[in-house]
Order: structure tokens, then C-alpha cells, then sequence
């Protein structure tokens, strides 16, 4: 079993990734980094660079940080020569990502820009489904509520945060996954909150007649849900890449999220044999485009 | 001589592009392709499909539209197989520029994304200069004033317009090709005029001590200048580049950016001779990384 450290002790990090590990024969947690979070039995560090200085037994360097402070993590992980790998979304920026895989690069050692929408179940049969077939149209729904999933997390709607693309990311890495042809963003609505500075929703019109109506709103049913029109049939991915609709026939898939991130470390410990690097940035440059490309609507103040 | 077609004869058209291919011993201008614009003596066409069907003795192709209708012109001109140059910025979306590199390297021809800020006088010394010098700090001051540079260009307000960015990508360009290592947007603070979707004046704070003050508001005496302070003295481009200080000292360039231009037609023929692709984004990620990560303040209405 390989040694691995988790940096982040927050929600996502409770949820999934230390499930995650603690099911996997290939990964044993053996510390984590944080300021308030622990998990029973694990070692914690307050601050990363004690971590590195402390343990060079462990070699790998999970990142749950939000994005914006995860950026230092990463370069103190790599500088040390750790293989790292990183939650979505890779970084706040596009030329942050860049810089850490240079380093990544530079040090001989792993970067995984993790999207954890792509490793859900039906993902690469609907990739395989789509090969060799002409989109004629395309229709995302990504609607869920921010209170249920990011309780209290302020971050998310500061400058940076990325507000309702942080969701809207997962549908962005699977649409950049499974279109035979790479998508454009047209033209964007943004809607923010008067009191933030991220979009609460937004709605884009992408190339290959494909749009997309992202919602942080919904309460009651979450939807994620995206359907494609082809020159041969219609496919539907529900729940978040989960369940495979071919001509409106059930055809794979299970109604289960919780597949993704033991698939994530499973391709993480295959990169770290190799020291190699799975950075896409394709979806984060689909946001990137949104906003620089968007138009700004003032909407209702939100709070917690 | 080689023949070639101005498409976009609007300002910078008749102010750089037009003096620039007349003044050179390499290019012909041949046709043009204009709604309203007209060079005198040159073939005009409305649409761009009619001169690539009607022209197949012009194989090279010169996009001055404004970035949103710019990205239809270029595929209709690489799909008819032309040589394409586009003025900055090279898209409104970063995708869409690396759909159109795509696009040339399948059909064999050159894109040329032009920065002609990159071509001032002083740049290339500065970057000499500079190499294995330590940044310890920068100031980037690029005021203008869009009544007098783009005089009723409302399209340069309306989202994907990139406002004050359409000038401060130049700073940005001279900056990503004179430092030793690559800045990234660290935050950013972005003025939207409340009846604009585009920001009329930002500052943004970057890596390396590097700061930048961007405003389209500017009367009187226009700015665009930088300033480095590094480990072996300080440097500093005036003049969008075109006038080198070191410690102080004038150390070459001239008060003129009449050189730009003839320099960017100079290397598109050189990139045609070999059918090569010159696409550096990196200035355009910096400002959709701006974009992504900035804070928006809502500031005065503008008229033009």
C-alpha cells in the first residue's frame, strides 16, 4: 500500500476521500493537513509544510483545498517532490495550473487535475455511444442547492470561488469528455447575487447547438441531467454521468455517485507508478470563457 | 510580391494595417472585404465567402474584425485553405482560438494570433535585459482614453468586447514575452460602467511583485508604460514598448509605435514561407483569468 496525505479536512474531503482511501487496497491515509478537521486515528499537521518536513515516507499529496489556497499547497507539495493530486477545480486561474504542471513536470513527478464527473459510471460508455455520430444539439441541467452541498462555505461565492460553476464545472468536464468535437462557449448569462461575487446561476449557449442552465437555487430534486440530439438517436447521461439513456431506454449505468472517487485514486495510483500527468484544463477554460465572454445580471441577495 | 486580403477596413484597418502592407516590398494588398470601409483602387467584397470564391489567386488572409465576428471570418478563410492573421485580441473566447489553431495545423496553413505590442522597438532589448535577472517588482500603467482610440465602437462595451482589457492585453502581451518567468493573476478588481458589459478600468495584482493599472478613461496625455525593479537595477518600456530606460537612462527604442505593424506583416511573411503557426495565449489567459477570478464594482454610466 502506498502512503498518501490528505490536505483539507472539509466536507468533500469526509464524504469521499477519506472513504475513498480507506476502501482502497492500493492507498493507506497517513496524515492529513488541516486546521480544524481530523480523522480518528491520522495524523495532522496544521500547516503543509510541516507535513513535508516531517513525513518524506509519504511520497503523495491529495489537495482538498478550495481553490484559491490551493494553489501554495500545491507548489510547496511539488517543490518537495511529492506526486499531487488536486481537486476540481485545478486552480482559480488557467495559469496557475500551468505553472503547476511545469513544475509537475520539472520535478518528475505526478500532477492529476482530478474531475471527478468524469470517472462517474456511465461516462465513458455515453464517450464510446457519441464517437463516429454528429451532434445536432445538446441540452445540460445542472440545478442543485448550494445550502445542502456547500453549507456556510462563504469561499464559494467570493471572487475566485467560482459560485455555480463550481457544479457547473463537473457538467463542463463532461461535456469536454465525450463530444467527438471540442465545444465553444457563444454567448453566457451570469447571474450574481448583489451581496457576492460569483454567479449563483448562469445560463450558456455552446457551439454544436448545445446549451446549459446551471442552477445553485434548486431545492427539493437535484437535477443533473444532459441529453444530446445525434444523426443517429438520442442519448441522455442522468445523475451527474451516472445513468445512460440511449433513445430514452435505460442502458447502463446505476443510480449511485458514490463510484466516482474510488475510480479518481485507482487512476492516481496508476499515474503515481509512472510519474506521469493527467492535467486537462479544457473545462476550466470552458468557465474561464463564460466569464470573460458573459453578460452580468444583479440578482436577489443570498445568504446561508 | 504575395497577394493578400484585408478583412475589417474600419479604424485600425486605414490606421495601421493599410500604411503597412503599402509600405512593404512582400505584400500586395489585392482585395478587401468590408460592409462600409473601402481602400481606394482595392477590389471590395461584402462577404468574406465571396472573395475567398471569387480570389483563389489571394492566399493569405488579414482578420481586423472586432474579436466576436472575427472567429466565423477565420474558419470560412483556413477552410478555404488561406494563410489567416488575426489582430489582437485573437478570439473572444480562448477556445475558439485553439479551435482555429486546430483548424491550421489540419490544413497546413499559417495562423498567425498577432500581439503588436510585441513588435515595439524597445520589447525585444527589454526581454534580452531581463533574462536571468530576479522580478522583485513591477508597476504596469496603461491608461487611454476610448473616445479618442475607439470612437464610437460601442461593440468594445458589449460583452465579450473585453473593454479597457482590448489596450490592456498589449501590456499583457510585451509582459508575458519580456519576463523570465511566467506571471499569473493573482486578484483582480474590475469597474463595469452600470450600462456596459464590459469594464471601463481594472487593476489587477499578479505574481512577482507585479501590479497593473488599467483605465479607459484617460484625458490629456495617454500612458502606457511598465516598470521593473530586479536583483541588477530597474527597467522601464515606454511608449507601449517602444522606449527602453535601464536605471533611469534612455538605453534605446524611439517615440514612435509607427514600427508595430511592418514588423507583424515582415513575420507573417516569414511564417507563410514555411506555413507556420505563431498562436502564444498566453496573454489572453491572463485576462480571462482576470475575468474569472476579478471582483466586480459597478461604477459611472459612459457615453461615448
Amino acid at each position: 500500500m502506498r502512503k498518501i496525505a490528505l490536505v483539507g479536512i472539509g466536507k468533500i474531503a469526509q464524504d469521499q476521500h477519506v472513504p475513498s482511501i480507506s476502501s482502497s487496497s492500493e492507498w493507506r491515509l497517513s496524515a492529513t493537513v488541516s486546521r480544524h478537521g481530523r480523522v480518528d486515528g491520522v495524523e495532522n499537521f496544521v500547516q503543509i509544510e510541516d507535513l513535508l518536513a516531517a513525513r518524506p515516507d509519504i511520497g503523495v499529496v491529495s489537495l482538498c483545498l478550495p481553490p484559491v489556497p490551493r494553489f501554495a499547497a500545491a507548489c510547496a507539495a511539488l517543490r518537495a517532490g511529492r506526486h499531487v493530486m488536486l481537486e476540481k477545480p485545478p486552480g482559480a486561474t488557467i495559469a496557475e495550473v500551468h505553472a503547476l504542471h511545469d513544475l509537475a513536470l520539472a520535478q518528475g513527478v505526478t500532477l492529476f487535475a482530478s474531475w471527478h464527473s468524469r470517472a462517474a459510471q456511465a461516462v465513458a460508455a455515453a464517450k464510446v455511444w457519441l464517437s463516429g455520430r454528429e451532434i445536432r444539439g445538446g441540452h445540460i441541467i445542472w440545478r442543485e442547492d448550494v445550502r445542502k452541498w456547500h453549507p456556510g462555505q462563504d469561499w464559494i461565492f467570493a471572487a475566485g470561488g467560482m459560485g455555480v460553476f463550481d457544479p457547473g464545472i463537473n457538467a463542463l468536464s463532461i461535456l469536454t469528455e465525450i463530444l467527438p468535437q471540442p465545444a465553444r462557449v457563444l454567448s453566457a448569462e451570469l447571474d450574481f447575487p448583489a451581496n457576492r461575487q460569483a454567479p449563483i446561476a448562469a445560463r450558456l449557449s455552446l457551439s454544436q447547438g448545445i446549451s446549459a442552465d446551471f442552477d445553485f437555487r434548486q431545492e427539493g430534486p437535484q437535477t443533473w441531467d444532459m441529453e444530446f440530439e445525434t444523426d443517429s438517436g438520442t442519448l441522455a447521461l442522468r445523475m451527474g454521468g451516472n445513468v445512460l439513456e440511449i433513445n430514452g431506454q435505460p442502458a447502463g449505468g446505476q443510480m449511485s455517485i458514490m463510484g466516482e472517487y474510488p475510480a479518481l485514486y485507482a487512476h492516481m495510483a496508476e499515474l503515481v507508478a509512472r510519474s506521469a500527468c493527467d492535467v486537462d484544463l479544457s473545462p476550466l477554460v470552458l468557465v474561464a470563457d463564460a466569464f470573460m465572454l458573459g453578460r452580468r445580471n444583479s440578482v436577489k441577495e443570498f445568504e446561508f
